[in-house]
């Protein structure tokens, strides 16, 4: 007995347009992002891995993207099952900054911390300022010391982990076949944890946007193939490039 | 303590355009569809009743009505339940039948007994007839005694009514705003329920689109102001004229 575990990370948004930082700030999907959403439905479909159950984020452009790809597979009535525990990486006081000017001010090795370091966070949020999420109603039931301010991406593994046991699993072992769709680094840290990624190598670790991620898991929801497969290997190839390429 | 419910008939479909008897089939929203989705979402608000749960159907035009109308007052994340026994009544063999073709073949009488009558259904569709969704996979688990080929808005109240008790109420109690976005008769069955309507009362009652209707709920689950209370109470009033005219 295997199961079948797609992860989805949604494609681009408002603000990557505007090169801004993110984090639990509820930007909707652009229309660039919309057409990601929309091509991952026939990759899905041609692989036969219709889900069963679906988990997302509490943040717009998770959830769009999700209810865009089961529409164009018909699944748009499969169980859904949100949590802020598949949410981004809350990116503490850079949330709503534009990114160059941030590098400009605080310097590249600064910058690219912020960004790569595993367990160094950006400074915290206040929790009045205008891009905090702290009190928005969708995270009211949180008691506020379990409410991020920021985090490093070791915060997010810590907080998504209690989710993928608790909440995912079951699914996956009840229906068989489940779709996540999430974030860059709620993903990333769930393939760390899937993989048995070590700190370093999950600095190098890029999940490109729009292309499904297929993990066949066994009886212990231990992958069968290392790094999974994507459904569409050669986009996912050139993604990585890109990635590589960048600054150079 | 009260509960406040909210109940949303979705708005016109590709298949009202086209006058076919729809039931089970799972049509999308139309452009006037859309609409009707996007302008409840300011009544909900400007009324203060920010639902915390949302229940649709497992049908399209329901589930994306929901989603136009949450999306529109930021509350795209709240937890979703879906089943079944919220979908539009069954239609047996009309469905995907041209209704005044309908009417023509089989007289005035026939046709009203059919759409309006309490307790006796149309036909039984096939099985494997073309509009037929025995096989449909979101029914599977489901045993097959236990889908539908036809229904009466009887039916309908019976297979309603256990959601209600066992995943509506307790989301009342637990959560206090609970949206349920569904279908002319589905809701009309839940209408029926709350208002003690008897069978006679209910053959004339008809529940607009796109208009929620707000029901104050004592401790027993019981409305404080029998009938609920139309969020635009003009745009009822002129829908509910507009039936009655239908036919002069």
């Amino acid at each position: 007995m295997t199961y079948d575990l797609v992860l989805l990370r949604h494609g681009h948004s408002e603000w990557n347009a505007k090169n801004l930082f993110t984090g639990w700030v509820d930007v909707d999907l652009n229309e660039q992002g919309v057409a990601e959403a929309e091509a991952a439905a026939p990759l899905i479909r041609d692989a036969g891995l219709l889900p069963e159950v679906l988990h997302t984020s509490l943040l717009r452009r998770a959830i769009r993207t999700a209810q865009i790809t089961l529409d164009g597979i018909d699944r748009h009535w499969i169980p859904v099952r949100r949590s802020w525990r598949l949410n981004e990486r809350h990116y503490g006081a850079l949330q709503g900054k534009d990114k160059k000017a941030t590098l400009e001010e605080f310097g590249e090795e600064q910058f690219m911390q912020w960004r790569r370091s595993y367990d160094t966070p950006p400074p915290e949020l206040d929790v009045d300022a205008e891009f905090s999420q702290f009190d928005d109603p969708r995270y009211a039931a949180l008691p506020p010391e379990a409410r991020p301010r920021t985090e490093a991406l070791k915060n997010v593994l810590d907080r998504m982990l209690p989710y993928w046991y608790d909440a995912i699993v079951p699914d996956l072992r009840t229906h068989g076949t489940v779709l996540v769709v999430a974030h860059g680094n709620s993903l990333r840290a769930l393939v760390k944890h899937l993989d048995g990624m070590s700190e370093e190598a999950v600095v190098g670790l890029n999940i490109p946007t729009g292309i499904p991620l297929h993990y066949q898991l066994d009886d212990a929801m231990r992958p069968v193939v290392t790094g999974g497969r994507y459904l569409d290997p050669e986009a996912a190839e050139e993604a990585a490039a890109a990635v590589a390429n960048q600054g150079r």
